[in-house]
């Protein structure tokens, strides 16, 4: 875990020294921002493209535990839910502001950590950040991220306009970011227990790195247009694959059918669930923050994509009367619900 | 103090359940919405214009007080604030994205005044709700809006484009919401050590309306443009008139001298600041909170604003190694500081 020798406190700079200490190094990167950081409003010119917006807030306690994470990874994190949406969108990334409420707990150093790694995200993703907002709160740290992209209209996808008969596609694998946490939450106890024992995170570098840095997926929307194919519809896996393929359904007027042999689950991941006394596939339709994009694609389109590693066939649109079912493994068909985290029960 | 006999637990409706049911009656007003609330990002075409993007997050016990803050009046505030910093650019705010975090103490029937606050000054600006995020907090209540506008590239009025000989202008009368804070702040420890004397806010209607419900200057924008006048530079006046005019000068690259007897202070804001034993040029000076526009114009449009009840001319830009000075009532000269709240010293 990170050790900072030096620790300088918040108040030392105040607001002002504060925005001006941390914003200092940006160095804006798109010809469409024409102001950032530094005025009532940061200004922006897509040149007739229009504008895509989303905004996501991480709460300390709520949505991570500082205990397990580190600062970096927690500014990384919080940029990749953000223009995960936007990628979501079919649309490119451009711009974010960043809100933070910050109590005095935390020194200088420490929001230098955290915007290190936000930062990290921008560069990697190619985003400005334009503006935003400091403060003070009474208890933790409160992330709050609006990133906006561009994009041509007939590019844009949507979530409401997938058809029967789609074919229901998803990227990378399912689950492993709630498994990781499994792991963290487990080492945080016996270190809470027992502080002289080490944590042993061993082999599950893949399943943590999925908890703690997640990557959204800035390649896929190239790569479809590479394969020239333009899903039907498409929504990011932030809440669990059950909850978002009930969004699509709903929003799109459509049923479902979603394979249980087919849901993408990375080994390790599924090792460690099992361990865990966890179904695999619950953690896959309930644990979220996966961040990989779901999207459904016209039939024609599956010559184009079925070769593809990244890309797996999970399920198929039907008509709204036929519900949205899981066809499980022992090729039983039940309605699919969305549980969230709190129903994750052990079986 | 609004009384609520009915209480639905936040917990009843979950996440997707409570955006639902506080969106419901969001009617898109702006032809540049594309696409609102309900996917992974909202849409927005201004057809060439630039968007202008500002955000502010407002902390419970940080910047309000829920002892005297009647929750509609927050939500009226938290987008007026916001779009206050819109017009500062001389844009038109058109969108706003909305993120609560919300403790447990919140009822649905709480969250609902708040949100119906956001939604009358949604409605006074001609604003769209076009997304947020809804999550939990482990105390108090978290706001986070970002407000969008749009404007031609021409229209947009930058901070740091003073220049020497400039007359330094602002619209309506300051101080006075940070004199209403205090006497909120009063009645609430009269009550907190006698809870049957009742508030004794008669005659302060204005000044409690200046803290409680601020109204940002949609009007000036186009008054400027009737009298032909576009402003040199503006901000809006959110952190006292003193580190509005330092931004000013330091962004600009200009001195200034400001005139004590010019500042224009309500009668009424007056002798409830000597009443406090305040001074009130200082809580003009650093009060804040006041959401008015100060800027800059040519002397040679002196003539077309004279007559406005409006605005007033405080003062003039001078070069920048002659300082930042108040020219005090008695005629001396002294170098102008942002002293922010903290240094609001009784006198």
């Amino acid at each position: 875990m990170l050790e900072n020798t030096e620790r300088t406190e918040l108040s030392s700079l105040g607001e002002f020294g504060l925005i001006k200490h941390l914003t200092q190094f940006i160095e804006i990167v798109n010809e469409s921002t024409i102001k950032g950081v530094g005025d009532d409003a940061a200004v922006i010119d897509f040149k007739g493209k229009q504008t895509v917006i989303s905004t996501d807030m991480l709460v300390e306690s709520v949505h991570f535990d500082l205990a397990y994470t580190p600062l970096k990874h927690l500014g990384y994190k919080a940029v990749s839910v953000n223009v995960s949406d936007i990628y979501a969108m079919n649309a490119v990334p451009r711009q974010i502001t960043v809100s933070l409420a910050i109590s005095s707990k935390f020194s200088v150093e420490a929001i230098e950590e955290l915007y290190s790694g936000m930062m990290l995200a921008c560069h990697k993703h190619k985003v400005d950040i334009i503006g935003g907002d400091t403060t003070s709160s009474k208890s933790g740290l409160i992330i709050s991220i609006t990133a906006i992209g561009e994009a041509s209209p007939e590019d844009l996808i949507y979530r409401n306009t997938s058809k029967e008969g789609d074919l229901l596609c998803v990227t990378g694998d399912l689950g492993a970011a709630y498994i990781g946490l499994q792991l963290l939450e487990r080492e945080k106890k016996i270190f809470m227990e027992s502080p002289n024992v080490q944590p042993d995170l061993e082999g599950n570098d893949y399943i943590i790195e999925r908890q703690l840095k997640p990557e959204a997926r800035k390649d896929i929307p190239v790569l479809l247009q590479k394969l020239e194919v333009k899903p039907t519809a498409m929504i990011d896996v932030s809440d669990g694959l059950a909850s978002e393929i009930l969004h699509l359904c709903t929003d799109s007027g459509t049923g479902c059918n979603l394979y249980e042999e087919k849901i993408p689950i990375d080994p390790a991941a599924y090792n460690t669930a099992r361990e865990f006394n966890l179904d695999p596939t619950v953690c896959a339709l309930s644990g979220g923050e996966d961040y990989e994009l779901l999207f459904t694609i016209d039939q024609s389109d599956f010559p184009k994509i079925k070769a593809n590693p990244d890309i797996t066939v999970i399920g198929h649109m039907t008509a709204k009367k036929d519900g949205v079912n899981l066809i499980t493994k022992g090729g039983t068909s039940t309605p699919l619900t969305a549980q969230g985290w709190d129903a994750l029960l052990k079986k």
